[in-house]
């Protein structure tokens, strides 16, 4: 055996999956197309926002790299909705995108037990029964053994790109699609499809009009994602907002028919809820204008990235409707918008942990599993590699709750329902929200990440000495008067921030800005969140009724035949997961319950 | 018009062509294949050494862009051969390839006139005559006019790499070729061929012991490559040397069948100066081992680079004999070793400007000349920028003699004898080296490069004040006593430096390294460089001879047959650079000398 592992993909699900499973010890290797592509940020220079943000914050309580590569990379910081509640708070940063490729690269290379090598792998080496992965074979004729592997392949599996009339077999733009994989995999028997994103054009900064766009500042006070550490200093640049306008819409009402989309050449399916600007245009009609950021893509560079414009339109077009836009009417484009389409299996396919049904001891995360954005990709690289680990270890796969973590609620998501357009997390995606708050990731999920053997001593220690400082703060607050409340009652009202407490009781300043915006959201908040504490436990009883992987869905009378073959198909883990499967009724439910309750508990994940 | 001028690639060429052409006023575009690949660094992480150090300053004193860049990005900086003569000293810097390639890409951006465009150019367009280019056709469809054009397509066009048995259409590992203008130009008439180059496996630093090599660190004081400022401050990284060793030699020969090259795949020549290691192996029978330095990437990186060791063999070979050699025995393999064949365009169909003779308004530079190189990539780049600028002007074309720059040396030896084989600059190449010393660049050069709109007043006002720092330091050096002699004929002693006089003439220590170093130099070798002075007036006497571009050689009667066709394709400038080309005699000169005695002087170029 070369190695017990394979992770295929240095990006950033590939990242995460390779360091996870070096870091708990097992003799890793990642393959990657092109090792200076390591981290690279395909799409918009930004890491976090609604919901996304958490799950940076989860990658990090369970022991991943990503909140410490944008908290050294990062440009601007901002907590999104700060005046708004608690479960829709989320922090969301801007990276410089040399620095956080380069720490990425980096890091990867400094990790023991973990081997780095330039190749494109094309196929997997299967057991004699092909039931189970042992390798892989790269396009330079390696073949390397391994016990468990991790699949990453982005936008590179067959992956091709479309500017209107024009198209290549690219990943992203210039860089070599992943050619071979794709067609194996059909071959073999997974269930592949065709999924499409997009990215709009990187204009130049010094073409710009700043003067004709809103301006939008960082916080004042940044706040590290990782948990590791109270504080970073980086440098802090300003964004800007525009809008596009009438005749922006009307030049890409006129040259709609030239989309590679429209006119049947791309046939993947692209994300509703992150559309092209020409899909915007057709699909809302009546907006009158949509907005622009206008985000540097580093501190030196001069390339800007217009986040909400993307689109495939071919170049003349493109550069028709950029120069309508207030403050780009002089904008030179770098490099164009563009269409990527590319191979992912349904992960309808995968167990809970990211394990394939059909072929064993491969694990797929990220872009492959059909989810869009570099947080879902890591944190699906993270559970992999944590799992994968797990099963050489030959111990249960951690699974998370749909109530612990976003990371739960996105696996259980692309496992029980799959997906048709490349998915996305938003907030609205979580029941239990208020349960999943960015700021309390790692009282969630340390421990967990510790249990697993990527979270340290050290780390539990912070945590408990976090958790006492909060209690101190929560301590000073009731002791001291606001305005004839004490304190702590004050900062129940909608009014009242922890920082107008400040200047009354100095003492607060001693603690970091951390603990003291995690008290706000505590105290402010505590109603609702013993509200939904209620209702988690009514769905946890469903969740905790595990349904064992030997169940013979044939033998359970009274099913209806679709609820049959979709359960035998999903094989959910439990009837929690079984009651969000699209098409199983009540009754079914029903009768599951009346069978697991005189069952075992042990379920396959 | 779109453009005065297309740059045509980024690499070291592309850089110093659009640099020069903006800066010297021309709008002017850069498209290139990939923005994030910009100045990259594509085989050793050094710039400098031999004559190439001297190169790197010419195109600093002329107004370029280089030194700048590796001055800021160095990790060792050492003079070589600093215990030996003048002309064979020059300074060589270990380069961060990150840092590098990100300045360079940074540079370009933030320089006004200058539009950088991320596209493949796939031909040229040129006007109804067919003799005279106005514009480019890129992959993607664009169609973009100009006036004057700079070619610096590299290893790109239609390249190809090979390791072993595996071959694939690159310019680099994983880098696309750039298809179709090779083909083009072809079709166009122009005398294009193939050559190849090489480039080592890179390895993991964790992963080599480095107790088994001899330490090699750099200068303990560091003078800057730019003549505009006096010091720089950069973190200093050891290398490390090691030798290939008979087990070596032996697993190279045994497999040698397996080389693409001996197996007849590859047709392009590689340049017998810096051969592969299995040609070093079939060359040199009887040598028992081969030096290797082991240089680092990069500060941050783990990536070390095998300066010594390019191959094609198969990576299993490659992997065999890696381990054979002390230290790498157990050396993790992260990039293979590759060789990459591609087109060139035989430089004696330019123009000394670097115009092409074929078509008018291309320039053409860098690789694509035949050459290999950064610096000689570089000063190419910078001339064709000047000279395309300069005929944009309608001003005569700026060129250097083989007495005042190896820039000179290098473009009269391209296109008077043309090359069969990746040429690369030597010392030995130049006539009058010692009048090329890299410490006098700025006074052979910074004026030219005002003459032509690269150069400040206040950079001639520096030159200025160098010049009475230098006169000054002589100054003190006549004044002072050292063991019975003036401080300045003690220097002339070989095995007194200028650093053993500082105890005793605590002055010396107000003036900056760069100036003590070159004071050393012109005193100790004073009687050398009169003499050479004397032959230099021999040498310029010919090349003042300049043969009027109108000249018929048909008619100059008594020319031999071979001469005459040989004079008519180079069209040399001058007698001089016609008594370099292969093949034209004595006698032939003479007949020239003769007519030309009587004719014009304004010769084209
Ligand atoms: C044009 C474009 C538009 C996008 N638009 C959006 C957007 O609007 N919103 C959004 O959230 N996200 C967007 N993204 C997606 C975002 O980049 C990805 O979600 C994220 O990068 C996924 O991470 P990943 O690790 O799954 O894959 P990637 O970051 O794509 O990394 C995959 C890596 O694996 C390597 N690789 C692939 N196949 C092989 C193989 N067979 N052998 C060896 N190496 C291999 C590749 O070279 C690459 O380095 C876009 C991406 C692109 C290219
Ligand atoms: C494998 C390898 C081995 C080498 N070995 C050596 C060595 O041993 N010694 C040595 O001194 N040098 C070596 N070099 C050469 C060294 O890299 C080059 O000499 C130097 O980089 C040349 O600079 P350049 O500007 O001419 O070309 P490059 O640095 O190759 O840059 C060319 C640029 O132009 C772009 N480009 C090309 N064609 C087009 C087009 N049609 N349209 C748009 N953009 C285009 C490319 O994308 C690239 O960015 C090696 C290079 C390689 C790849």
């Amino acid at each position: 055996m070369d190695y017990d592992a394979i992770v295929v993909g240095g990006g950033h699900a590939g990242i995460e999956a390779s360091l996870a499973l070096s870091r708990i010890g097992f003799s890793t290797l990642l393959i990657t197309q092109n090792l200076d592509a390591i981290g690279r940020l395909s799409c918009n220079p930004a890491i976090g926002g609604l919901s996304k943000g958490n799950i940076v914050r989860e990658v990090d309580a369970l022991g991943g790299e990503m909140a410490h590569l944008i908290d050294h990379s990062m440009i601007q910081y901002r907590i999104l909705n700060r005046r708004r509640g608690p479960a829709v708070q989320a922090p969301r940063a801007q990276a410089d995108k040399f620095t956080y490729a380069r720490l990425a690269k980096e890091t990867l290379e400094s990790q023991s037990n973990l081997s780095l090598f330039m190749d494109t792998v094309v196929d997997l080496v299967l057991d004699k029964e092909g039931k189970n992965l042992v390798g892989v074979k790269t396009a330079r004729g390696h073949v390397i053994s391994c016990k468990v592997m991790v699949l990453t392949t982005g936008t590179f599996m067959e992956g091709r790109i479309f500017i209107g009339e024009y198209d290549a077999p690219f990943g992203r733009l210039d860089e070599p699609a992943a050619m071979g994989l794709g067609t194996a995999l059909r071959e073999k028997g997974f269930p592949v499809g065709r999924l499409k994103t997009g990215t709009p054009a990187r204009v130049r900064k010094s073409s710009l009009d700043f003067e004709k766009m809103e301006l939008q500042d960082g916080d004042p006070v940044l706040m590290p994602f990782s948990f590791d550490y109270d504080s970073v200093e980086r440098p802090m640049l300003p964004c800007h907002i525009t809008w596009t306008n009438d005749k922006t819409h009307q030049i890409i009402r006129d040259n709609i028919h030239r989309s590679p989309l429209y006119g049947g050449k791309i046939v993947g399916k692209g994300p509703r809820y992150c559309p092209s600007i020409e899909d915007k245009v057709v699909r809302f009609p009546d907006r009158d204008r949509h907005q622009i950021f206008v985000e540097p893509e580093g501190v030196g560079t001069e390339e800007m990235y217009l986040n909400g414009i993307s689109s495939s339109l071919p170049e003349d077009v493109q550069w028709d409707f950029i120069h309508s836009i207030a403050g780009l009417e002089h904008a030179q484009i770098m490099r164009p918008a563009y269409a990527v389409e590319y191979d992912y299996l349904d992960p309808q396919n995968l167990y809970a942990s990211l394990e394939s049904k059909h072929v064993g001891n491969l694990f797929v995360a990220g872009q492959t599993n059909g989810t869009s954005g570099y947080e879902e990709a890591a944190c699906q690289g993270l559970m992999a590699g944590i799992n994968a680990a797990q099963k050489l270890k030959g111990e249960k796969p951690l699974v998370l709750s749909r109530n612990e973590a976003y990371t739960g609620v996105l696996i259980d998501d692309l496992v029980t329902m799959g997906t048709k357009e490349p998915y996305r997390m938003f907030t609205s995606r979580a029941e239990y929200r208020l349960n999943l708050r960015h700021d309390t990731c790692d009282q969630r999920l340390t421990g967990k990440g510790y249990s697993v053997g990527l979270q340290s001593e050290e780390k539990l220690e912070r945590l408990k000495q976090k958790m006492e400082k909060i209690e101190a703060v929560k301590d000073l607050l009731s002791k001291h008067k606001y305005e004839q409340k004490t304190a702590l009652t004050a900062l129940k009202m909608p009014e009242v921030t922890i920082d107008d407490l400040r200047s009354s009781i100095p003492e607060l300043d001693a603690f970091d800005e951390p603990t003291r915006y995690q008290v706000e959201l505590d105290i402010k908040y505590e109603g609702y969140i013993h509200r939904q504490d209620r209702q988690v436990s009514r769905f946890e009883k469903l969740e905790g009724l595990l349904i064992p992987d030997t169940l013979d869905y044939g033998t359970l009378e009274g099913l209806s035949a679709e609820s049959r073959e979709k359960l035998k198909t999903i094989k959910p883990r439990s009837v929690g997961q079984a009651s969000r499967i699209n098409g199983v009724r009540t009754s079914d439910l029903a009768i599951l319950i009346l069978h697991v309750g005189k069952g075992g508990r042990h379920g396959n994940v």
